[in-house]
């Protein structure tokens, strides 16, 4: 580990990391997509999970501004544009919006964000923060759990309609665009880490970053876990039983 | 609540919400005190708040750094004493470290954080996000949670020592020191803010402030709940079957 590695060695470091630690292997998503959620634990997730999406393309945004290379900036501000869309309605953020809708939540309450969790908020900012903070290879590093989205996505899709009478093709329409978009973005950025990442401790610094970003995703889900599965909802965060 | 509300009502209300939010509420506070912890969740507890206690001066340098008044920054400064100390092993930090290594925790492990929990990294990164990015009167008012510490304080002291054989008065010096700290910084700081919130909007901030920071010290016994007594461990977290 004291030597550089070759780039298919690394790559394949970064695989087994997400082998072992992304959030595909978590037992709430287990339960999602095995049918086991009750409408109450689908309406947390998608509640919890609005906030992360809605602050990945300030997250891209915030690369983006520290990008000095106009052919980089190019490549990655497709992220921003497929988050936010070409006009009111489109993109991630408001497909994401039609999901929770299809389950039952209120726009204005899942706009105002006002019921997640303190640990969903935390999370999603550490993120944030880490691509401000870090240095730009970190910070695209972080994103390669996309390389393993596809494959949930996949997952997720066919579970939440086998499983669910509440959810149809059209309300996981978010999915259904994604894994293109995904294996484009990843495919960019994992030859760029490859490409950028030249000594020992760069390449430790990029395995570190995907890491930390499994950890932003696996806490969200513990927390979710926690609150609507066991029941310790904290204090403030969404109630099932109010108004959704 | 469109008025601005006299100091003393303000005061109310900040205490109405550590009676309601504040972390004495926890189900893990109430395991610790009352002698059901084992002591792996001991460890586990002392080994993640190492992480909050090294923090804390790292916060208030970020507020004594936004300060502009000499007489408020000499003031402040104390709180970055008390814990950093005069001199090598002495201070707040030195004190948590002697509790650690007296539960039994190797203190290279503890400093070097490497097994904490990832919420409980996240939340702390929260609070001196927080305490950078919002106003210096909400930077102020999120330490307010020091208002209701000497009562658990207390409790703790009693409760650790009565039922636990591996604690003494020796390995609690932490907290038999904070009590007068916490109330000269929090007497100061309600003071503080009573008098700097002059309008609705600033007001309300203040209160916001400290439910935020109700929420850092929540989520905090959220995640060691989740993995340390309910047994769900994240990727990467300490193990109390490792070498403590």
């Amino acid at each position: 580990m004291n030597d550089v590695m070759a780039p298919q060695h690394l790559e394949a470091q970064l695989r087994q990391i997400g082998a072992t630690r992304y959030h595909n292997l978590h037992p709430f998503h287990r339960r999602l997509h095995g049918g086991k959620c009750s409408l109450a634990e689908v309406r947390a997730w998608a509640l919890n999970r609005y906030y992360y999406q809605s602050m990945i393309p300030a997250k891209d945004a915030t690369i983006l501004a520290r990008m000095k290379d106009p052919a980089l900036r190019r490549e990655w501000r497709r992220r921003v544009i497929d988050h936010d869309g070409e006009a009111e309605g489109d993109g991630g953020i408001a497909r994401w919006l039609h999901l929770t809708a299809g389950v039952g939540l209120d726009r204005d309450l899942v706009i105002s964000t006002r019921g997640i969790l303190p640990a969903t908020r935390f999370a999603v900012e550490a993120y944030v923060h880490f691509c401000r903070e870090r240095t730009l290879l970190e910070a695209i590093a972080s994103s390669l759990t996309e390389l393993f989205s596809p494959q949930i996505i996949g997952e997720r899709i066919d579970g939440m309609l086998k499983h669910y009478d509440f959810v149809t093709p059209d309300t996981l329409a978010y999915f259904t665009k994604r894994p293109p978009q995904a294996q484009r973005d990843s495919d960019f950025a994992l030859d760029y880490v490859c490409r950028n990442a030249h000594t020992q401790a760069e390449q430790q610094s990029v395995l570190n970053a995907l890491k930390f970003k499994c950890d932003v995703l696996w806490v969200q889900l513990d927390a979710l876990w926690h609150a609507y599965v066991e029941g310790h909802i904290p204090p403030g965060a969404w109630q099932p039983g109010e108004a959704a």
